[in-house]
């Protein structure tokens, strides 16, 4: 539910905005935003020109930036998958495919399994994206981490590789799985394909590709091979059905890439090809998306993470509300009231006053603001069943309020808190955090991370498996993330 | 290749007079054939209404007729499996997934190799499809057995089930997926997609989840996520990613019934709602195709066999050529010369008149007529490299001539033999055999089936493997089957 309303609120907001100056990645060259659908440009080689580009692109020539935006990426993606992988749909997905499993090649992230490594990316691909607090590439709301670090950490496991190595093919694969969303982006994902899944598979086949140093025409061959296995119908949002798509997506990289590695052949223009990929699955092909600056311009360094974990519509007001409490010192019992002026989306999408258990929560301005005034923080914690119960909680929620104003955009909100003893503090937010403009900071993520893994890795195994994630680049084998991010470790 | 050629004969040819009348399923009603498309008829409860079906169809139901095409469905599957067996896509693809397969739970096909169920699904089906030599639906062009029974036939030999069981799950499977395509077709076909993979996984999740006796929720879970992984484009034809495309639809519809039993969920209406898989994947959603007459006209019944190893376009010719041959004992030093009177497809897809290597002579009627002219066949051996280029056949072929005549329908074909003694022999096609109007005849099914195991199995193996189909509904456990396929058993 909550993709939707990043998708409405994306589609409200003006769209250059949102993409414009990457602050997290002064040296990239953000590419313009596309406003208007381009049909079918430059159809020429595009599978082919970006198999080279993947199969030729050394770590070496990464911008600083982009290396430093693949690591944040990586942090980011551990810490939501070990954080879901004690989740309902986790331990379903465990008892159904581990009498198939083969040999116990990887690890689940934040439990004590070892599966095959097809059966590892599915989980761990999953399992990041239960709270829908994964990363997000903003311009076509994919989920990158999911389906390419899924894939190459399992496969970094099998088949030893440095941090280096692994760094690169994270970034290529992000890189392959954005460009191509932005190639069919917004069309494609308005007929109803859930994007992260039907784009991501292509990512997942290029990192795992990389990982196995393909030759070029195994690339093609494997980017073809995960064109033949797209994910996901937003149908499925709200169910089980939606944290499987980024699973099966890395799974079914994996797999492309793996035969493609035996000479598993396919077309040599599957992407472009007349009746190939993008033809068939969208309205709109931008192709120049795809191969346009390869090298030079990075999607991978426009990755964003969600500092909270409810639909970004209402970021901005929890931005507000921490803000405030946090330089004013505010408690609970000083709040008088609480006067939002928003934009209308946000109480079409999140304008549940009494939410009962903890996911309408998520769908509360209400009850979002109350516990960011409370506890300075909106992550799972703050959403569960007894959170949205609290009698503080409902006390300060109920002395909220929120006012439709049409000069608000959506990533902006007005906030002024009266207190008891009659302050008035006012915060207007242009941006809020976690967006581009406003990145979390790295000690943000690591405030996030510790947050989603607690009650599930010890404090000091939490702390060693952020510094591996750090320093990923000195490693020299990636694939000791993923032990270090097994339960108990 | 050689489905596109069947594609375009099938939309050259007047639809009803292919569907119409089935010859080999008298009590099964045939369903009217689609000649315009219809949008969004009936789209209330699909889903559940299928899963409804699928849960409470009992084998005791299935008219005599159905189950004896089924049967045949199955003989035929376990033919062209074992045939391809041994090819290179296989070979790779038995490589490059061997080191992450699960426990030895079920046989390869024509091999000696045991792996994981879901391993073997895509590996069977993959087999089954690689002379594009399989079953055929003629309404939708989808090739029923080769997700469905792959999926089935592995998970038979882990979770044993009795062959009545796996004959009615078979049938539902067929029943699925081919109704499914009927409410998309041609439309669906028309943009790209390979119909056999992304109809397939829903009759692969069907079959599965009726052996894994999920219960209505769970098949409505099943038919989700199987909605959630369609499989291939057409772009991929004359690579190994077109059989791929089976044999990842029946490994993926395995996964979501295996995954569903242990209550993974979806949504509930995938198929049919607003963002669900028809409004997504295809312009032509006819809702009715799906849920009219469940449990009183059979899909499954309609199902043909191909009796040659070559586009249907030049089958008709084929025909005629066997028919003369064996009537009159002819031999190739008899032959003066050929005259065909043809649709100007055969001419259009196959009119190459010298070809080089064995699957131009697929693209050659000239070829064909020769073959089935000498030998009274037309299988994989007519069409090897050393078949094309054999000097008795090239003598004959030069002496085919063909015209093109606007009266001849696709399905036609009028053949004149001129013999060196004087004689005039003069044939004329209706329907060729294999067509719903003639279908092969069980004695038939068995040379086509002997025809293609030669060399891989023994012929009192073969002789076992096919009494055992012809006898599944008396099987104890429907497994025996596999193990009876595997080279050597």
């Amino acid at each position: 539910m909550r993709s939707i309303d990043r998708r409405t609120f994306l589609k409200a907001s003006a769209a250059a905005a949102v993409v414009a100056a990457p602050a997290a990645a002064t040296t990239a060259q953000a590419a313009p935003a596309i406003t208007t659908p381009v049909t079918a440009t430059a159809a020429q080689g595009v599978t082919k020109t970006l198999a080279r580009y993947l199969v030729n692109a050394r770590y070496e020539d990464l911008p600083a930036a982009v290396k430093k935006e693949g690591t944040r990426t990586l942090l980011n993606y551990v810490g939501v998958a070990v954080g879901g992988s004690h989740h309902e749909t986790v331990e379903r997905a465990v008892a159904a495919l581990g009498p198939f499993s083969g040999a116990p090649q990887a690890s689940l992230l934040g439990r004590r399994e070892r599966f095959d490594i097809m059966t590892t990316a599915f989980i761990n691909g999953a399992s990041s994206h239960i709270f829908d607090y994964d990363d997000t590439h903003l311009k076509t709301i994919i989920h990158p981490a999911g389906p390419v670090v899924s894939a190459i950490l399992a496969l970094a496991e099998y088949r030893p590789v440095s941090g280096k190595e692994f760094l690169n093919a994270l970034i290529l694969g992000v890189e392959t799985e954005c460009r191509i969303g932005n190639a069919v982006y917004p069309n494609h994902y308005d007929t109803g394909w859930h994007i992260t899944g039907t784009a991501g598979v292509f990512g997942a086949a290029a990192a795992a590709g990389k990982l196995l140093q393909l030759s070029e025409q195994q690339m093609i061959w494997a980017l073809g091979l995960a064109a033949s296995q797209p994910v996901g119908l937003r149908e499925s949002f709200g169910s089980m059905n939606k944290s499987f798509n980024p699973g099966r997506a890395a799974n079914n990289g994996l797999f492309a890439a793996v035969l493609a590695a035996q000479n598993y052949t396919s077309s040599e223009g599957m992407i472009e090809a007349r009746r190939g990929w993008a033809n068939t699955i969208s309205t709109k092909q931008d192709y120049l998306q795809i191969t346009e600056g390869l090298g030079s311009r990075y999607e991978a360094a426009l990755n964003t993470y969600k500092p909270f974990a409810c639909g970004i519509v209402i970021h901005p007001a929890i931005d507000a509300a921490i803000q405030l409490r946090n330089q004013n010192k505010l408690t609970p019992q000083q709040i008088d009231r609480v006067e939002l002026r928003v934009h209308p989306l946000v109480l079409e999408l999140t304008g549940k006053k009494t939410p009962q258990i903890g996911l309408e929560g998520k769908f509360s301005v209400y009850h979002s603001v109350a516990v960011a005034l409370i506890d300075g923080a909106a992550g799972e914690k703050q959403y569960s069943d007894r959170a949205v119960r609290d009698a503080t909680t409902i006390a300060v929620r109920d002395r909220v309020n929120a006012t439709v104003d049409a000069a608000i955009r959506p990533e902006q909100v007005d906030m002024t808190v009266f207190t008891r003893d009659g302050r008035t503090l006012h915060r207007f937010i242009e941006h809020a955090v976690g967006s581009v403009e406003v990145p979390m900071t790295d000690a943000q993520l690591e405030v996030k991370f510790a947050d989603l893994v607690e009650g599930i890795l010890s404090k000091p195994q939490a702390r060693r498996l952020m510094d591996l994630c750090w320093q990923v680049e000195a490693l020299p084998a990636a694939g000791a993330v993923a032990r270090a991010g097994v339960a108990g470790a």
